[in-house]
Parts: structure tokens; C-alpha cells; sequence
């Protein structure tokens, strides 16, 4: 084992190799591994743990809004799904079929479920009679498969997790305040637990869902300055409605179809997590997702006292709340480090025999690699509030390093200068016709993110045709 | 709505018919709605709120002994699983195949996961090498479908969730300790928090896991006296290892196969919980895993003071923990007290204007329908303590019957007459052979379920054919 400090496991720097260094840090940081079926991958302890936590606080995000779990089938029958026209167009070129059970045919092809709205439908068909029942308010944490040609771990998988809520309402004006409420959950996590700030916005009709009236999005920029949709908020209006038959009886007594929304977050945002804040050494965890967030590891810790010291530390942050383990395996501390770091640990305490007869320890902040000398007694204070400073300040330098990589362009050739020079946003001004979307897509690679709910004013003509503007438009290269 | 105290939605009584009373309560508790696809299931947000409970409980049970969870993938391909010859014939029958991707046909057909041995395998094959890699103790909670021809909400169904565990390790003796600790695990789990006692033991080779050199299990009995297999834990020597090349360097610097286990649980166990605890009301649910512990019903709720008192009664049983909620709905007592009932809410908190004024509530009991009153300044250590007598004594009420239904034979026409006239397990001797196995399930429909760990010698011959008995084992109906 190499003793220099250096995990062998080395990783390919970001400048060299963006796409490279990101999978390297997928694997080397024991979150996945591939499996044998090209894009089905494994999670691994440590990447599941990490989704553990998103699920556990996003989950009670979702409760405090009324929000019920349940559980819908796995498989969709070819004609439940066809029902809704532009949903089975949108899907139908990627879902797995399954055409036979056990040693029979199926009379009828059964797709594996890309998303569920076809299902929630048939379900909310039969399960609402009333506006009494409504509104219905049901999540599912469940996997789903798409057939993508071009597969990354975490951002395009054919089999991925997430979470699918699918609500229904007696008006339209709560289910869009649903929709609404649903994207700044979304906003509010990902930036308060996964130290991610995004931008809101709707999609255009090019890029919304399939069979929704209006898509709402959460975009977030990775260190590349590429955009990652991050989580989608649908507003279906009343078309599962209809093509599903779900009807209620209004308080007038009136046969109403219901109002439909859903939303989804998928593991696709451990992704994100790690384009925005990893670095060369690895994965850099904020606190409130790290499964472990501090690293104790003992210098000598064969001297006597020192892992004592080491167990008294753990004990005393244990029972301040901190999710903390000592790191006692027979490696050197260098490899340790290492380790610690490719892990993303947010907090390494070093602990050595010199530290405790100080009565001190040394804190070393993975994001920033900062390094304090703190007093054994105060430990456990300092390093709960010390959590929450990381957690704070990687928040506020992502919101810098995008704030820094947005750019605006008013005209044509400015865009595609910045598009093709600048990586980051580019605010440019929109006339609302798909053929500019088409037409900057073809010249720049970019497209349209979302037209922004804070509006702001860059010109008054559409950066690419020159026609009056209607929206101003977030544009980037994206995952 | 009626308005007597009895709900619309009645159900069959258990006397009559136990399988249409074990539906009506699945459908009428709210518990699951039927789908469209035969066998699947929808499990509606008070069935699912339970799986929850039953997830939360178990899963910190299972991290207790280091176990951590993973996420495999769901499609298998044909080649993968048929590499261990038994496994593959014990499942191949009743998989479901996935034959395209998108629009095109996949090359190789992959089977949606029946139970995930073989991927785990193929991972581990690659992720370990030395003795210092192990043990490997994996568990994932998921979905998997096996294309069952009858099938029976939560009992038997093509889609069911559960957990499965797969370790790896360098001894036998190791991997044995495990399988019996997570046997354990399984057994506590059932009596601790849903009160439900169980039998443990090793199924015959007849009735073992596919694949497994040893099956191990625990039983439970119904209300109607037949047996529920409700956890199994397997041990696989080395079978797996040696089909998927699992190998390690062992202290020795030998390259060894490993030693391999896995064991899983259930959304059965919702299904053994009904039929264990219900009656002819509803669902009985023990205080720990029920979504809701108390249902604080208002008498008269529109007097002024009431829905006050309530409110005032629930905030004082959340600070002490407990899962309570007021139903101010505007249905009538009756008919709160009747959904309540169903939905197996251990315990009925009634609150009226006279009880208010005299400083009282009444507690209902839903497993014996005892009557308390209480002080209203107690309730807060009253119903804590309540709620775990309940659960002590619907243990105790569940061993009892278990116990008084428990029969031993010595000869065959007792064992026949026994099984065809005595509900409830039989215990009675075995050679050991298969044929006699076959011939009792022939001739009376019961099956062997476990050859209990704790023998007793009924006599010293085979019940079935006389010749020198092995084993006592546990006979019984099974769902």
C-alpha cells in the first residue's frame, strides 16, 4: 500500500477530463458500480446511504405538505398506457416490454413503468367519487426503467430511483398552486440539504413533459457550468382526466373531471451533488447528506490514550446529534486522509498524541480544507456548529460560482460567442417560436433550460431571429 | 350515511368465510385496491403508512448486526441467472421476461428480478478479493415478481415488496451464525413489534429454497389455525460461490470461495398480521406498528369546549410520542367509532361535554373492547402505558391460541383425523423420508412446516409410515 498520503486510487483531474473525472468519482468513491447490463447500475452502501438521506428529508418535506406514500404496480398494460396520446408518444420509444410470464405469452405486452401517471389514473378513476375524497395527495419511491441510448451513472440510467408524486384536485387553481408548492419544495431542499441553489422556471412546449399543459423546473449548474434539471413539476390541467375518465361530484352536484399534477426528483440529483461541489480529491459532501460527517482518525494510535481519546471524542459528538465514526483500520493516516477525502467526509478530526496532552484536536474542513486547533471540551459544540458552517458557506460559493457563470447576450453572435467561450447560463431574450429553440440547439448545443419566473429585461428583440421578445430565457449545455 | 353505529361497508364475518373476510378488511381497512393487471396490487396510503412502520423497525434492526443497504438492478439477463442450475429451475416457471427495449428486440431476453441471488453474486464476484473485504453484509428493499397463478392480496401476489439480505463470508461457521442470527432477527422482530408469535425451525429439503443447502424459517398461526411461512433465512455453502466464481485470499494467502447467505421478509407479514389479530370488526393493529395509535373521537363536537379539549388532549399524547389523531370530521360518533374499528386504531379516545366537565375520557381498547376512564390530566402517561399493555397482551392473546391450537399425533389416522377435524398446527414424527411428506400433503392437504429447533419426541416412529422416526415436525394447512 502506497504510505505518501496518495489514495492509489487516483482520479482524473477535473480540467483534463470534466466527464472522466466525474465517473471516476462515482466509482473510487464506492458509490456505484457497473452491472452487466449496460445502464443498470449498482448503488453501493455509500451511495445508497447518501440517497437514504435525500429520501428521509425530502420525504418529510413531502408530509408536511399532507403528502401520503403509496404503492402502484410495477408493470402497465400496453393499452392502459395508450390511453393518453401524448404520454405513450413521449415514452413509448423507451420502455421495456415484457411479453411473457413465466412459461406462457402474455395476451397483452406489459411495459416495465417509465413513470406512472397512466396508473395513478386508472387508480383515481375508481378511488374518487366525491369532492369530498379530494384532493388526493400520493407520492411512490420506487425504480423506473427508460431505455436510453447514452447511459452515466446517476444521470442517464435505464433503471433509476425517484420519487413520482401524483396529485388530483377539485379546481384548477389548487392544483397549479400544488404545482407550484411542489417546485419550491424541490428549490428549498436542494438548497437547504444539498447545498445546490437553482433557478425556477417553466419549460418551454419543446422541452415540457409528455402530455403536460406546463413544466416547471429546477436547473442547477454543475462546476462545468453545464445545467442539471434537477426536479420537474407538471400541471397536466384535466387531460388524464378525460382520456382516464377520473370524475367527481362538486359540492353543486355536478360531474367535474379532476385537476392533475405531478412531480418527480429522481437519484439523478447525487449527480448533481457531486458536479457541484466535488473537486480533485474527490467527493465533497454537505453535512445534511453526508452519511458520515466527521471522520475522526487517530495519528499513532498505537501510543497509548490515543484511540481512548479518539472513543471519548466520537462518544461526545454521538451525543451531540453528529453522524461520526473513527476511522481505526490498520492503514497509515496519510491513506486515511485520502480515503477521507475521496469520500467527501465534510469534517476530518485529527487526533495524535501531542493533540490530547494539549487537551486539542485539529479540524480539517473538506470543502475547503481549512484546519482549526479546538479544545477536547468544546468539541462538541464546535463541530455541530462548524457542520452547519459548511454546509452554509458551500451553499453560498455554489451560488457564487453560478452567479459568476451567468452571462447575457442580446444578440445573435454574442450568444453563440458566449454559448461556444464561456461555459455557464446565458440570459438571452426569446420571440417563443420553436424554430429559434431548433435553431440554437443545431448552431450551439445549448438549450433552452427555462423561462425564468424572476423576469428580467436584456433587449427587447428575440436574441436569435431579432422578432419582438416574449421571455427571457436561461440557455445552456446540459446533462 | 348510516348513522347507527355500524359502517356501510360490512364485512364478511370470519365464521362464515375467513378468505372473504381476509379480503373485505384488505379492501374495506383501506389497506389495497385491486389494479388491473391480475396479481398486482395497489397499496393505498394506509396499508402502505404500515409496510413504513414495518421498513422503519425492522430495517434499524438489521443495521444493529452492520447490515447496509445496496440497490441492484431489476432486470437479469437469462445467461446470468440460469449459471446455477437450481436456482433457475426453482424460478424459471414463474418469472416475468422482458423482450425489447424501445422499439428494438433486446438480443438477450432479461427476466424481472424473482429474487436477486444472482446479481449479487455476479457484484460480489467482482468487489471482493481478500479476507479483509468480508463479510459483505447487503440488504436491499424492493420490489420483485414471480408469476404466481393464484393470487391473494399481500398472501400471494405476482408483485410483492420485501427485503432481501445477501452476505458473503470467509467461514462457514460464520455464514451459519448469520443465517440463525438473522432468523433471530426475524423472530423478535414478529413477536416484539407485531405481536406475532412464531415457530422456528428448518424447512425439509422438499420445501427449501431453490438453490439453498438450508432453508431456516418461522411460522406463524392464523386465527383460522393454518400456518403462514412469515421470514425464511437461507444457507447456500458455497453453491453460489462456486457457479459466479466469488473468491478471496484468505490469512493464508488461498484463493477460497466464500460462504454465502441470504435471507428476506415480506409484505406477507401485512397478511399475517391481519389474520392473526383481526375479527369480525376489522383490522386489529398492535400499538407499534399501527399508523395511527389513537383516535381522540369528540362526542357532541360543535358544544362549545369540545373540538378544544380534544385538540388540547391530542397535543398533550404527541409531546408523549404517541401517533394520535382527532376525527372531527362531520360524520357521526357511530360511524367514527365503526372506521375506527376497521382500521384497527388501537385505541378510541371518547370525549363529550359531560366527560369534559368532569375532568375524564374514556378509553375504548380496540383488541378486547375494554372500557377505562381516565383523568384527563393522566392521559398523557396513561395512554403511553396503555398502548403498550395492548401490545403485550395481543402477544400473549396471539401465543395463547397459537398454543391451544397446537396438537401432537402419534399414529396416522389421529395425524388425518387431527388435520381434517382440529385447526391449528400438528406436531408428529418423521422419518425423514420424502415420500412421507408427499403422501400426508396427498391425503390431507398439509404440508411440513418446520422441523422445529426445539424437538420434543412424540414417539419414536414415523406418524405417516412407521418406520423410525428423525424428526418432530410441524404439520400444518398453509396460505
Amino acid at each position: 500500500m502506497a504510505d505518501n498520503g496518495k489514495l492509489v486510487k487516483e482520479i482524473t483531474s477535473m480540467e483534463d477530463d470534466f466527464a472522466q473525472w466525474y465517473t471516476d468519482v462515482c466509482v473510487k468513491a464506492d458509490l456505484i458500480a457497473y452491472s452487466h447490463i449496460k445502464g443498470f447500475m449498482v448503488i453501493k452502501p455509500y451511495g445508497y446511504a447518501i440517497w437514504e438521506n435525500i429520501q428521509k428529508l425530502l420525504d418529510a418535506r413531502f408530509k408536511a405538505t399532507g403528502v401520503q406514500n403509496v404503492y402502484m404496480p410495477l408493470l402497465i398494460p400496453e393499452s392502459l398506457l395508450a390511453k393518453e396520446g401524448e404520454l405513450v408518444q413521449g415514452f413509448a420509444p423507451e420502455v421495456a416490454w415484457v411479453t411473457s410470464g413465466g412459461t406462457e405469452p402474455l395476451t397483452e405486452r406489459l411495459c416495465v413503468r417509465p413513470t406512472s401517471e397512466t396508473v395513478f389514473s386508472d387508480f383515481y378513476k375508481d378511488d374518487v367519487h366525491s369532492y369530498r375524497d379530494l384532493p388526493r395527495l400520493y407520492n411512490q419511491w420506487c425504480s423506473v426503467v427508460r431505455w436510453e441510448k447514452e447511459t452515466r451513472p446517476f444521470l442517464r440510467s435505464r433503471e433509476f430511483l425517484w420519487q413520482e408524486g401524483h396529485t388530483i384536485h377539485a379546481t384548477k387553481e389548487e392544483a397549479e398552486a400544488r404545482t407550484q408548492q411542489m417546485l419550491n419544495v424541490y428549490a428549498d431542499f436542494l438548497a437547504d440539504e444539498m447545498a445546490i441553489p437553482v433557478i425556477k422556471g417553466r419549460k418551454t412546449e419543446k422541452e415540457k413533459f409528455a402530455g403536460a399543459e406546463a413544466t416547471y423546473t429546477v436547473e442547477a449548474m454543475m462546476h462545468d457550468g453545464r445545467a442539471l434539471q434537477s426536479g420537474t413539476s407538471h400541471f397536466f390541467g384535466q387531460k388524464f382526466a378525460e382520456a382516464y375518465g377520473i370524475q367527481f361530484t362538486d359540492k353543486d352536484n355536478k360531474l367535474k373531471y379532476v385537476w392533475q399534477t405531478s412531480w418527480g426528483m429522481t437519484t439523478r440529483v447525487i449527480g448533481a451533488m457531486i458536479m457541484v461541489h466535488g473537486d480533485n480529491s474527490g467527493l465533497v459532501l454537505p453535512p445534511h447528506i453526508a452519511p458520515v460527517q466527521v471522520d475522526i482518525i487517530p495519528i499513532q494510535q498505537r501510543k497509548e490514550g490515543v484511540l481512548e481519546a479518539c472513543r471519548k471524542a466520537e462518544a461526545g459528538l454521538i451525543e451531540a446529534g453528529c453522524r461520526v465514526k473513527v476511522d481505526d483500520t490498520d492503514k497509515s493516516p496519510g491513506w486515511k486522509f485520502s480515503e477521507q477525502e475521496m469520500r467527501g467526509i465534510p469534517l476530518r478530526i485529527e487526533m495524535g498524541p501531542r493533540d490530547i496532552a494539549a487537551g486539542q484536536a485539529v479540524l480539517v474542513r473538506r470543502d475547503n480544507g481549512e484546519k482549526t486547533t479546538v479544545s477536547l471540551d468544546s468539541l462538541s459544540e464546535a463541530v455541530p456548529q462548524l457542520l452547519e458552517t459548511i454546509q452554509k458557506e458551500m451553499l453560498e460559493r455554489a451560488t457564487k460560482h453560478r452567479d459568476s457563470h451567468t452571462w447575457t447576450a442580446a444578440g445573435y453572435d454574442e450568444f453563440k460567442d458566449t454559448i461556444a467561450n464561456k461555459p455557464g447560463f446565458v440570459k438571452a431574450m426569446w420571440c417563443g417560436d420553436q424554430a429559434c429553440e431548433d435553431k440554437i440547439k443545431e448552431d450551439t448545443g445549448a438549450t433552452s433550460r427555462c423561462i425564468p419566473f424572476k423576469q428580467e429585461k436584456i433587449s427587447g428583440v428575440c436574441a436569435c431571429c431579432g422578432k419582438p421578445a416574449k421571455y427571457m430565457v436561461y440557455w445552456d449545455k446540459a446533462y
